[in-house]
Order: C-alpha cells, then structure tokens, then sequence
C-alpha cells in the first residue's frame, strides 16, 4: 500500500535567492524531509503546481481534484499554501469518494532551518493513514474536517468552525 | 480531550556538553519543539526518567506502566531511545487495557539540526489521536503493534515481525 | 580597546514573517551571533538603521560618517547590504581619518540557517583588529580597499578592481 | 598565494553515529564550510590527522611542524581540538620561522547547528593574512601569541597568560 503526495507549492517549498533577495520555489524539498525523517513509508511524490497558494483558483482546484480521482492510491497528502488550504479543503471535500485525502503546508520554508514543515509532514503521514475516507486539513498537530476549518489570520493558527 | 506525553529519556534529549565534549541529558526540548510544530493540541509533558535506554530495566517499565494507567488521560505519548524501545512497548502491550499509548524517539538528537525527532513526534502526536486502545510504537512514518516489532540494529530502522 | 559595531540592516538582519510571508527586519541578531561565536572581545554595537542597502542615500552614509568620525573606538565594523557596500565604503573612504573601518554583510540572512553571516562577522572582527587605519570591505574570506572592489551581480561575490 | 588548511581533528569535524549514540570523526567539513562562507581565499587542505586533542603526543606535533616547514606556502592555518591548543601553539612557536600559523577550532562540532566553527574559520582566515609572522591561537574572535594563552577549563573561553 503506497501514499501518493502531491505537491502544489506554498511555504513548504520556498527558497531565499542571495542574488535577488527574494524568495522563490525551487524544487521540492520532500525527498529530503522524508529522509530527515528516516521515513520507510512507500510514497510516490508528484509535483503538480508550484504557486502560492493566493494565486490557487479552481482551475488549479479542478486539477488538483481530478489527479486525486484518477490516483490507484487510496491514501493521498497534498501540500499547499496555509492561505487558501481550507478552500482547496472545501473544493475536494464535495468531488472525492472513497479516499482519504490530507492536506497539510507549512508556515516557515523548509530551508529556514525552523520550520513546522517536518513537523507537520510526520503528522500529516500518520492521519492519512489511519483517518477513514474524507478529506482533511492537518495542521498544528490536529486534522480538521475539510468543510469545518478556517485560517486565523492573526494568530496564522487553524480551528474548528 | 488532552494528551499525556512521558518523558523517559533517549536520543531526542541530548545534548552536547562543550567543556568535557560528552552527551548528556539536559532538559527535555519537548516543549520547545512543540511550539516550532505551532501545536495547538492539548498536552500536559511529565518528565518522569532521563536515561538511555540501554539502562531501562522492568523496574523503570514497571514504573512507566504505572504512570499509564493511572493517568487521567485515554491518550499517552511516551518518549523512549530507540535501543530496547520494542522490549518496553512489548511490557507495557501486556498491562495496560483501555488505553492508546504510541512510544517514540529519535536516531539523532534534537538540538544537532538534522534530526529525525520533530518528524516522529508530528507523527506520534497524529497516531495517538487516531489509532484504538492498544500499544504501539510510532517510528520511520509507520505504527508498529507493541509486540511485532524490532529495531534493525544495522540499519536503524524499525521493521514488522 | 574596544570596537565599535554600527547596524545599517541589509541581508544580515532580516527575518520572515510568517503571517505575511515576506521578509522583514526585526532586531538585529548580532549578540546573538557573538555569543554563539564565544566571542569575548569587548564590542558595543549600536543600531544606526535597519533598511536595504539599495535604500541606502548619501543623507544615510553622511549619518553612518559622522558616527564613525565621532566614536571613541578606534576599530569600527559596520553592517550594510552588499547591493552597495562598495558604494558605501567609497563614501566613508574620503571622509574617515584615523580609524579602521571594516564594511560586511550577509548573502543569506543569518535566520534562515545557513548563512555566511558568522562567517563573515568572524572575519571583519579579525581584519578591524589587525589592518592599519582605512576602510575596507570584508566579505568572501578577503578584505578589499574601499575604493577598489565591486560586488559581482552575477555571482554575488567581491571582487577587486 | 594560497593559504594551507592543516586539518588535524578536534571537536570542529565530528559527527554523531545514529546507530551506536556515540561521536566519531569523519570527513573534515572544512570544503562545506567555506562554501557556506563564500569563501574565495585561495587556500589548499590537507588533512593529517584526526584525533581528538587530549591524544596528541609530541610525535605528532612534530608531523604538524614538519608540514608546516615544508609547506610552500607562507600562511597556514591548523584546525585543532581545543584541550591542547596551548600546548601544540607552544611547540609549534619555538620551531617555525618565516610563516605565519594560525591555530583554530570548535567547541561546538560543526554538524551540530548551532557550533562557533564558522565564526572562528571566518576569524582565523583573517587573521592569518594580516598578522604577521609566528604561531597565534585563534580563537573568540581574538588572536592570541602562542607562548601566552591558555584554554579556561572551567568556562572554555581563552585567555591571555
């Protein structure tokens, strides 16, 4: 039994250009998060979208959802910008049956040395594959149900709603 | 709804001491790694041993075990090196009832940059929430039952028996 | 004999907000360096500015002059942005008498990991301590004369000219 | 002209082994190291040994002397564990004329994230080109004359005697 990650972009993957001072996406950085994390879980990583989650619309959401239908695995994490991940949530959680669907992102870049990114990944990881058939939002250490969640702006927290 | 988290001891504790150039526990980084995690799940963090766990002998599980059922919480986290952390999952797998204890650790220590220990502990956090009564050990992105697992001592990885 | 440290922000100083995602200047890191460098040399540092260096005007360096030809200490390292460091030095050159004055900065910001900026404030604390009176640039191991060295946009290195 | 890096052991290049809890040396990092410090100094390594300090016999300080007399080049810096610093300094100071050398070193292993390494690499390049010649320590962001310094046991800083 395989995980399928797909990778959509946000601050999980975003890199520091020391010649421009900006922040950009490279490639990802999960194979080596997974590695950090001596991970021996079969996974099968799929770059899909590499966008600030601000600029997610449903197009991008269509794909997103459509690639998770057409998918053998029935276990699937999807990395995303924190910004619009409860409405990415929303959009899957009414087109996809009969699997179990988590999407999880980061507030700091992997690369900045302090990030909840791995954090999150090992939780992420674990609730896909003891959650039953839904779609959900894991972040802070919890998962969320996709159409109950929402960003606190000010705090950068998710909750229940 | 809380989570118990014990502390015992074991790689995800150590430090490095600059004047004798030896490991050593200090505190435990448990609170400190949960709040780079932004966890927001409830915890209360008891530091109830701080050895290696080639020390551990069935008088300190006796203790652990004891710790277990008399919490108040239905959810326990148990940090524990990684070297005899089946033998103490298989002690405990027998004793305690009504119950979901997940043990976990780390290969490398916290506080030495690269280590392993944010992604298990995600990871131990999100399976506690969701696997049923029973003992488990939460390493390498996977759960392990109690007593069917080994640590591959050459390669350092838990595996299924 | 004490050396002086004057802040201007550039690269060394930023952090990344997380509720915004962009890169901002909070405090300088600068103690914070030292102490993790063990330094023992008697500095005073002072925060003159905290902006990019392609912000930088000749009102600034005029401002960044006078501190250095008013200080007490003889040995002055100053922190700046590399987009025009050398800009800055050529300015100081003509105007500081009997001081050593020693320009350096970051590529990457000391917060995100792995920065050159320990490095390089090893280093220019190094060449203020030991190069006669003049000002200079630190940066990639070397010092260079204040009118004679530029900053590679390509490569993001100093070079000699 | 280059710079010659003697590499001899020490605290700056040990790793910790996942699989049996204890510090080993390995490869030297001194190659990561100065690309992390955009190094462009011409310089050239060599590593001799790889000991800890507290095992270093006149034997072998007689090989780092013999290298650094035979050496071509005129500046040499020697990385060094911290415990005989002093002591190799001393040896060292009767017995090379003509060049000057720099002795450096960690009390922090590099690998471990938040090591003084790249401070005192950054601290003794500089010094190694700007002093002139005889045997110094460097160490705190300071330079220190090899016949007058001491390790402080207690606090691990370095003094002048």
């Amino acid at each position: 039994m395989s995980i399928k990650i797909i990778i959509t972009g946000g601050t999980f993957g975003k890199e520091y250009n020391e010649l421009t001072g900006q922040l950009f996406f490279k490639d990802t950085h999960l194979p080596e998060m997974l590695k950090l994390g001596r991970c021996t879980v079969d996974v099968s990583i799929e770059t899909l979208l590499m966008i600030d989650s601000l600029e997610m619309n449903n197009e991008h959401r269509e794909l997103i959802c459509k690639k998770c239908n057409e998918a053998e695995e029935q276990q699937i994490i999807i990395t995303h910008g924190t910004d619009t991940m409860p409405e990415t949530a929303s959009y899957l959680f009414e087109k996809i049956r009969n699997k179990t669907v988590v999407l999880t992102g980061a507030m700091i870049p992997y690369k900045f040395g302090s990030s909840d990114g791995l954090f999150n990944l090992g939780s992420a990881l674990s609730f896909v594959q003891t959650l039953s058939n839904g779609v959900y939002v894991a972040m802070n250490g919890k998962y969320f149900y996709a159409n109950k969640v929402r960003k606190n702006k000010k705090t950068g927290l998710f909750e229940s709603i």
